[in-house]
């Protein structure tokens, strides 16, 4: 058993519960559903991530003694609601996009189907993880499609809180980033591991040889030399001197990238060093990325920008009940009526609309019924929890995977880094039939 | 003891320390230092967060048996370094900037005294901790002083990583915030916890009516009534008349907040709930919380824009080698020379240069020697770690408690939400005298 999960939840979730419990409604058959009322501004598609991780904290979602002795001694909520939470498991249904899939504006990413208390009290875990995941997952996804063949290595564990730094490590491995500098990320989600070595490395040396030859000698021929620490060009032949043309990479971590980038390489292929890679490194985002596309780069690693989001450090995802029982004993769809923030109500069901050649065209949100198939659809909500177990996959590489399925059916312009309207629209049946 | 932190490390930073350990040169006495080349671009002063987690977190920083072992079975080290790491325990000195202190570009946030292979092997959680913290808190601090007298309440959880959400409560309260959201900072630092109701708890019930006179039952009349499910006049009639004027609040979490807060404000009056309070919610940041100035709002609650740092996730602090013992047996400074990314050699001491009448002036910094003290300034590097133990409080009440005294002495115009330069200089030693 691992550590509760349970106090990763807003207070009011807690105190709504007390109130539902007192109005005798705690137990009212309800739908929630986690969306995006839009993408990012100038966002052409959003990839969901973090769904595994949510799934697997699900299970740790208990409210063990040291939660329950908090909540009383801080008087959050009373003791009716103190012996709810500590026989607290959740036993509904979700159903939800699966990890790695692209979305668009109105996606049902998560449909949860319990009593109200039990899904209500879910609200701060699923939006934490799918909303940081999300916002990770959706600007690597741009990353590695500006990069194209070329290896993305992500390395921004010292730009955010260390335990986001796991997270967005998984989260970019599932977008197409091929490893992380991250140890943890390493080890909990099996992420291949990089790095070799920083400015420090250098600086501790008397020299630069001295540096170079004691890493060569320790990590071998393979390993990638810093060549910025001092002036460049010294570097790179120093560091062919040193290890012969079976080096195996330089790193450039400061200045002009792209002029750099053609004149290490062709001073690499002067000395014969025809094999080493160019890992380029300073401050790279998608747009910067592509800007090197046509430079002699093998490899981007990609630190704050990936991690934080790229401008968009949170994905805008929202937990929003859409239909419940009434008095009557009916479902019936709910929906906030405020202008800024409105939803649409009703137990949602999704397709992606595709051409007879597998090119996407719209997504197909059905409003209390599954919409028809047109033969070349493709179902979007899978089952993740069955009566209150996992019975979904959740591990990075399904979801890297799926993810790598979901984006080629995109169509081309979808990949574009321009600021652009969502790839294809949002139709809800209603609109549609 | 809690979970080992020692993985939360940059593959890098191992296989540096077993390259240095093959030459020889992992023993090597060094100064590194953590610091920002610039504030973000507008900002006037940054606050120092995280500072108490990274030194709780540098505690549990062993590797164990089971941290030995990934990097074994990955073949990330060999095994002379997989014995220093078995045995590592930092042993060095570490001094640094009090948490909730204020700071400035240059400002050496951090001082860490050890070898270099101790010393480097700390990166990524110094900066990790320090990075996002320090974002949180800076934008937090904005927002305090824009809120004046009225208090912020921190509910960002839902819009950020699940332990992210945790340190975020803390630094926000570090920088003046009331209370938080988010139930495991409440537990973990002690921070009082808030929240009442979210729509879904309206929408659960058939009526309006329904749902405020069960929260009223069950939580009493101090609670606060959220108005904005349907019509917020209405809603605000009902509220006073189930509750009377002993009504606690009413939330406002969408539309025009400036015109809907003098309506509810007058209607309230007129309905004799002269003690009730408006607390206001949606997408605010600090340049909304300002411009709700003249306003009668009572409290703010702020989510996305407090966890994400305002537009600023990450602090962009880096973390250095400035010295080292040379074969010659001397420390002496070291910087990288690329242009872009400068930083100045050598250890660094630092005061806070105060007007008679206790305003700060300039941010005085001394290299490989403490400056000057004219009498009015103020020491800002305090130690924290001594031989391996941490000797400074790690609390996040103490920080508040520096937090509020720092920021009370900077000059009036550090307080500005309008673009700007840094509140007061950063004058080196050499420059000064």
């Amino acid at each position: 058993m691992n550590a509760s999960t349970a106090l990763l939840t807003d207070h009011y979730e807690l105190t709504m519960i007390q109130a539902a419990l007192e109005s005798g409604h705690a137990d009212r058959p309800c739908v929630f559903e986690t969306f995006a009322r839009r993408l990012p501004d100038g966002r052409r598609y959003g990839v969901v991530a973090g769904t595994g991780r949510f799934l697997e904290m699900l299970r740790d979602f208990r409210f063990g003694e040291e939660e329950i002795g908090f909540l009383r001694d801080r008087g959050i909520v009373d003791g009716r609601t103190l012996d709810w939470l500590a026989d607290y498991r959740f036993s509904g249904d979700i159903w939800g996009y699966a990890e790695g899939e692209v979305y668009f504006p109105g996606s049902p990413l998560l449909v949860v189907e319990s009593t109200f208390a039990e899904g209500v009290v879910l609200e701060t875990l699923v939006l934490s993880t799918l909303n940081h995941d999300s916002a990770v997952a959706s600007a690597a996804s741009r990353m590695t499609a500006a990069a194209g063949e070329r290896p993305c290595i992500e390395m921004g564990s010292r730009r955010t809180h260390e335990g986001s730094a796991v997270a967005a490590a998984r989260a970019a491995y599932i977008a197409g980033f091929g490893s992380t500098s991250n140890l943890e990320a390493g080890r909990r989600h099996g992420i291949p591991t990089a790095g070799t070595a920083a400015h420090s490395y250098t600086l501790l040396h008397d020299d630069e040889r001295d540096a170079f030859a004691n890493q060569l000698a320790s990590l071998g021929l393979s390993t990638t030399l810093l060549v910025d620490t001092y002036d460049v060009r010294a570097a790179v032949e120093l560091a062919v001197e040193l290890a012969g043309p079976a080096l195996g990479g330089v790193r450039l971590d400061s200045g002009d990238l792209v002029g750099q980038a053609q004149q290490v390489r062709a001073q690499l292929d002067a000395l014969g060093a025809h094999g080493t890679k160019i890992v380029v490194t300073s401050d790279l985002d998608e747009h910067a990325i592509a800007a090197l596309a046509a430079s002699p780069v093998d490899r981007y690693g990609v630190g704050t920008n990936v991690v934080t989001g790229s401008g968009h450090p949170a994905a805008g995802l929202v937990y929003k009940l859409v239909s419940r029982e009434s008095d009557a004993g009916v479902m019936e769809g709910v929906a906030k009526a405020s202008k800024d923030k409105a939803s649409v109500g009703g137990r949602k069901f999704a397709l992606r609309r595709r051409s007879a050649d597998g090119v996407a065209q719209a997504e197909i949100i059905g409003i209390d019924e599954r919409p028809q198939d047109d033969g070349d659809d493709r179902e979007l909500l899978v089952r993740l929890v069955e009566r209150g177990e996992v019975v979904a996959p959740t591990d990075a590489g399904t979801a890297r995977a799926h993810h790598a399925m979901a984006r080629a059916e995109l169509p081309r312009e979808a990949l574009r880094l321009s600021h652009g309207e969502a790839a294809i629209p949002t139709t809800y049946l209603d609109d549609w039939s």
